[in-house]
């Protein structure tokens, strides 16, 4: 299993771990220190070694940070991990505050006195929340401190090792483009910016580029490494050699000197020593980075990392191991909700055994990699929580006339997957089929645009909840996310959302995910991944039109659809989308699933 | 008249008078100069006495700046403006640019050189201009010179005065809120802003804080002036006192001290010397405000203009004001198009003796004060252009089976109004008639959308654009902007266009004004102007909604409308509008133009 469902921490251990932290820092004469929930890439997921947060305050949210000041100590979280997080927490070590109001800034602002010293690890903030943090200490008087060695290693005695799985070579056909032709575009990119070299600092930067991956995350195919790219197309990797087999390792010296991750921090200062002009990404790398090479003498061009826009467009090898990998993981989905159909009722069943029967499925088809992220699956008032985690304390048993919502996706070699169905067990009530229907047209109206060449994501995100809006409901998320080739299922820039300021272009990938929460009640979202392409020719057209490819294939489920709420195009799209889904897997399913898909794709009646 | 049709500039003046400039520069030991189309308040309109680009080059439109460096000279005009600029400017002595790309920076990267002085009245750039041109003579080791007066005035012999038109009252029952209330409000968001004073540089927040209305410009019904504003709600205003009678003196002096403009710049160095911490915007102060404040000692907090947003929210008596405003002025607005459609093919009418005539028409309500803008009154091809302005060279004369556009609007005290009608003289072609229709769907859609509190301008566009997309189609400027209450027509920091990242407030005024251009053929556009309100209950709503009000009521041209590409709910709202019209205005009108506009306002045939 690649999911777990067990509760690993405990609050009993807050007190006793802060306050040997604390008898650290006031050996190292420091006043307070801050604790984010990060590793030095900043990423998504964190190795074991890593997870400093969850080591001290118990909490284990993907998202988070805590700070400790004289004989105070606070954990900040977001909205959606509130309840978690005061589940998890010694509440008598430390206040629960969330951000962004009022956040680590106003607590600081509050609690931090002049003179104070706070101690920071500048490899687990990145430049830009460093900077935030010299503003707010220089305006209460107090010193920021970056530590050479992090103090809270010290005093974690069982601390776990790094990661140091096998790195793999991902395979010309699926990466469609040769290293040494993404590193001429990347150089060509620097030169652009007035750059001299570049920072990958995210392993999915480097994954990318030099056509490898890796297992040293959960849920993320990377290896854990940096590199540097010069303008003139070399490149050095910084990797511990231990996870690079002989070919690996002769297929990366063809195209990057090899490193360990000892060296980074010295090849950083020469960068520096020499002048050069050096594109970081402040939002992203580590402050230590862009220290080194400054007080080397080197100096900044902050800018997004210039993989992230040349990954974002998938070629056509990766657009067709993506539909290849949507084919293979719509066949589990399909014999899962068939399987939930039959069983959910049966007696016994739960949140849990629902998320193993989907991963088992995944499973059976001998190509699953990993899971992409924790599946959600979310029974009644759970649904209502968009980032819910089921672990065994929180795990509800299905019963009848409940809504059941399984967000969830694949890591295959040739793509990664990510869907979201909602179900009903049993009869729905009509405020359940209202505004599922109300979702579905948002998802609808999405699928189904077309848009001039230069749009964003952001002047899309509207037609999603346009009909939610009328009827004075909406969802609290963005629309769509930006989804990688076999790598990350959270990939920028391209997205749909208020925020996704970017230009779609053809190649993308991204997310179809409207929603409605009701909470303590039920929540809907539908979720299907989406390819930006070229639109079929209008006649009269004078712009350059985009639209997308569907390429998630799974029955919407028939019995939360009101018609009577759909124009006659939006059940002319259901009902063909249902006859695509039907064509493309019946053939693929035994008796029973057959006979169950064919139900669920049965024209709509009106 | 407030419209002039006559071309004015002769492009034969250009040579002698950059001469002239060039010896004069010389004189100063400059190598080149900037020549912005601005005064010292950065606004869309400059008296005369300030139009230095139109003397210099010729070209009279509104947006543009000239350079000259050596024995080069060009000037910059952006899109709408590149056949005008040829037609004024001499090719000889200046080179045609256009902005932003290459723009002034391409220009002065490629023709700067090391060592040169590059002159700019530092009154005539923002702050946020000026730092890009320290950035670029910085790299072109170039120095960027402040003048202590502007050389073009030096050689401008017959430059006329300034102007000094007398400064008005606007009443209470106008402006629904006192000075002293308003004085209390900007001070409220200097505390919150941590800054002690701002400084109001835009005509307009002087006229809106102080309740004052003047003509100094065109079109724009201020007095050219300054103000600062305290922290403690103290208040200088700054303004030639030949514009003042006695009841105005007495009135400002119960709110501020009053001192001629000569002394603002004391002032400014005042604050500095006291160490002030001075709110000032950018990207609209003219840098000398920053230089002369910073370089006596104080210190900048660089945001929006406080007045802005409180002044974008108009209050009851504001509102009350623009529905009567704009009630008058569509009875102006109906019985023009009633004449139009009855005398325009009658022979011998065209651009200009249709704009006198709407002219005419509103002056006629005896309310008229001003038009808000230079009407646009474009006839065929000359519809395809935004922002055409006809003149006695450029007027076309009416024809049958064509498009006649015309984008207008009225000051009137107690209202600022904009509207834009888009008809057929004699048959409308399939062509005309179908993006007429998809224009107006856009227009519908933006009318009566519901959307939650927080929502921006940017996320309601796509919905005026919606229906042209999805034919290939789509329009070049924004959909809406903010208006004024008897102030600008173009207001912020509202608007509905991919940059409107301001959530829309109740009491806001936009327009609403989609449209679609054919470049050598037809134009349209349709534009009301909209207030947001809070929304009537929708039954089951989980978000505060917000709507708009429509205030402008004047017909659609039936003839253009192809009711086969529209939905019920769109027929619904179009019958109910031109219903309302026919109410709000039958009973006010003559014989003749009651029926025209009860045929005008017929539901319409399906």
């Amino acid at each position: 299993m690649f999911q777990s469902f067990e509760v690993v921490t405990d609050p009993a251990n807050g007190k006793p771990r802060l306050e040997a932290l604390r008898a650290e820092l006031k050996r190292r004469d420091l006043d307070g220190f801050l604790i984010p929930r990060a590793d030095v890439h900043q990423g998504e997921y964190v190795a074991a070694r890593d997870d400093r947060l969850a080591w001290l305050t118990g909490f284990t949210g993907s998202a988070g940070f805590a700070a400790t000041l004289g004989d105070k100590a606070a954990i900040f979280v977001d909205g959606r991990y509130t309840i978690q997080a005061r589940e998890q927490v010694d509440v008598g070590a430390f206040d629960h505050l969330s951000y962004p109001d009022p956040g680590l800034s106003g607590w600081l602002e509050e609690n931090l006195q002049s003179g104070q010293k706070l101690g920071f690890d500048p490899w687990l903030h990145t430049l830009r929340e460093k900077r935030q943090l010299e503003k707010l200490c220089k305006r209460a008087g107090a010193m920021l401190v970056a530590v050479d060695t992090n103090p809270l290693d010290a005093v974690w005695d069982d601390q776990p090792d790094g990661p140091s799985e096998p790195v793999e070579l991902h395979p010309a056909e699926l990466a469609g483009k040769p290293s040494s032709e993404k590193l001429m575009e990347i150089a060509g990119k620097l030169v652009k910016a007035g750059a001299d070299a570049c920072i990958l600092t995210e392993p999915e930067a480097v994954a990318w580029t030099f056509n490898i991956r890796g297992h040293d995350l959960p849920h993320l195919p990377v290896a854990l490494s940096f590199a540097i790219v010069h303008s003139d197309a070399r490149a050095e990797i910084f990797i511990d050699a231990a996870k690079l087999g002989d070919d690996v390792r002769e297929t990366l010296a063809g195209s990057a000197d090899l490193f360990p991750v000892d060296a980074f921090e010295n090849h950083l200062t020469a960068l520096g020593k020499d002048g050069k002009a050096v594109l970081i990404n402040p939002s992203r790398a580590a402050s230590a980075i862009a220290m080194a090479i400054t007080e080397a003498g080197g100096t900044l061009v902050e800018e997004g990392d210039p993989v992230e826009k040349l990954r974002a467009v998938k070629n056509e090898a990766e657009q067709q191991g993506s539909r290849a990998a949507h084919k293979r993981d719509g066949l589990a989905m399909i014999r899962f909700l068939a399987w939930l159909d039959r069983e959910a009722l049966s007696g016994g069943h739960d949140e849990i055994s629902a998320a193993r029967k989907l991963e088992e499925l995944r499973t059976e088809t001998g190509e699953l990699r990993d899971i992409s992220f924790d599946t959600i699956s979310a029974f009644g008032p759970h649904a209502a929580l968009p980032h819910y985690r089921v672990n065994s304390a929180s795990n509800l048993e299905f019963e009848a006339n409940a809504i059941y919502l399984v967000d969830s996706g694949a890591q295959y070699r040739d793509g990664t997957t990510d869907i979201t169905r909602t179900i009903v067990f049993g009869m729905a009530d009509a405020d359940m089929r209202r505004t599922y229907t109300l979702v579905l047209k948002g998802h609808i109206a999405i699928d189904t645009v077309k848009f001039p060449k230069g749009t964003s994501g952001a002047q899309l995100d509207t037609l999603a909840r346009y009909h939610l809006w009328q009827e004075g409901l909406d969802f609290d998320h963005g629309t769509g996310h930006g989804i990688g080739s076999y790598l990350s299922v959270h990939e920028g820039p391209q997205r749909i959302s208020k925020l996704g300021s970017v230009a779609l272009e053809p190649g993308m990938i991204l997310s179809n995910e409207p929603g409605y929460y009701r909470e303590g009640a039920f929540g809907i979202r539908l979720e299907n991944l989406i390819l930006v392409r070229e639109a079929d020719e209008v006649p009269g057209a004078e712009r350059t039109l985009y639209d997308f490819e569907t390429l998630t294939f799974t029955p919407f489920d028939r019995r939360l659809i009101d018609t009577a709420l759909l124009s006659e195009d939006e059940i002319g799209w259901i009902d063909e989308y249902h006859a695509t889904t039907r064509e493309m897997f019946a053939g693929d399913l035994d008796d029973a699933d057959r006979q169950w898909l064919e139900a669920a794709t049965a024209p709509l009646e009106r």
